[in-house]
């Protein structure tokens, strides 16, 4: 049985291809834009990767939370380092962020494991 | 076995009655006006669903997004035009809105097999 | 098989586990001012559950809106009183918040009928 | 020279006159429908007027804020009865509704010297 | 003494410039885009302008507002049509909209105002 | 005269005292997290300003922004640095963030100048 971390990588695969299959250009170039934006530049990938996060946690969005939480941890972040960007997420956002908190542990504990696996 | 906008429909439908059940009168009212709110006037009906279709995809609310899709669909929009409503909202709300168009590209699939079936 | 209320019961309190297994001080202060926060003091614990599940239900948070139902009901509010709060909350935040308002009143059913049986 | 409290209450007195001015019914039927809505009901006016601050306070809405503030003064509700409120909003909402919150203080600050000039 | 509209057009004007200034590509490339996606395509600029707006107003931004509000008078939309773009986002936004509808009506005023003129 | 940033201090600091003569524990306690949360722990104190930034950014806060400005400047980051937290914002929170990016452009321009003069 697939692991629900699995599902959404899947599922939001799946959704992008359909999504660009769109004639409609403003979407294309912005989906374009979101993947070359976190590339090193005046500060590197890693920094830019706990903005987002803590930027997908104070506006709620459990799909951009798993995204950006896979990739801090391709980036080698600890989770000491992660947790820190939770806590400023859930001070600046308030308790309401607490149950996506709680989604954020869940996701972190498949990933970390999954890189001890590998 | 039911897709899942079929659920969302049932779903839906159940959870409004149920609602109705209240004796509170300000959600009565507001249901009403809901439902007499998105008829022709000065501006027509499609114009209408099209501008709530935004609202509810910066606000990110799937289950107002697929009802104003099937609304859309059944006004006889065509892909491209929903499709337009769905570029203006990632550029007004942010990537932040890129799974919920994911979600409703989904949902149009769906909803334009059915129309071709029937 | 369990009902929704009860998976999220389950879910919450796990969820809530591992969350403070984190080294992160900002994050377990928070939960721990989440904790003491809603005792009697100026205003009854009773309204200020209330004003918790209005704003709940505002900021659209169905984890954290089905939280402060079952203290609503644990407290001996009545169904008409938290009927109140929700036709407010639709109010101040508009149609989008409907689809909560459905989740909401299915999640009372729940809490009621347990309520009768014990 | 006016208080900005002042120039807030005639300001939102002018601007509701010039809104009722439309031809649009969604319009009129929400504002009639939101200055019926506070009235005592199955919960007092003293509560909903604290849900509703509450709920604008998570918001972040100065001029909302204001007309609850006012209203829950008038309805003879306590400094540290308000203050409640605004903790609950802050625990709620985050760090983010300090600014607001410090809006607040300012505001009841001129409503309670008002009161006991009266 | 200019009025506050021309303020906010002169402001907005200067601020973009200064915006541009960046040596940031991201920022660059949306405000580009920003500029690009309300012409004509599959839906005409006015619908897309309507949209934009309604969107404007349930994320409750003044300045987003006045911008297309402007657009929607120069696309020669009536009042009644502009105005019934604010009933929807006052009824999917809620009673929280209604300060930024305010704001609307008395923008618009000018607007017309100015139109007669020239 | 003041500069607007110097006039948002002084507010800033006069609102923070009279908030805290509250006899609300939660309020005083929020605070208090507030003032401690951003010294240097698993991530370095830049970084988490940065993220505050970014979170301030797409929850459209300007005086939250304009605090993280600050602050950000007084750690030595540069302007091709926070102009990145701005574009990840601009990008994860959409058009409406704009005018928010517009006002922290000025900011910067008046915490530049202020860094150069001492």
């Amino acid at each position: 049985m697939q692991h629900p971390f699995e599902q959404f990588r899947e599922k939001r695969l799946q959704g992008n291809e359909k999504l660009l299959e769109t004639n409609n250009l403003v979407t294309k170039r912005l989906m374009s834009l979101d993947k070359q934006a976190y590339g090193d530049s005046a500060l590197p990938k890693k920094t830019k990767e706990l903005m987002a996060l803590t930027a997908s946690m104070v506006l709620r969005c459990n799909d951009c939370i798993d995204y950006h939480l896979e990739t801090c941890v391709k980036e080698s972040l600890t989770r000491d380092e992660i947790d820190e960007a939770i806590g400023i997420a859930i001070l600046v956002g308030g308790s309401i962020v607490i149950p996506h908190a709680r989604h954020a542990a869940s996701s972190l504990d498949f990933l970390f494991a999954e890189q001890l696996e590998s």
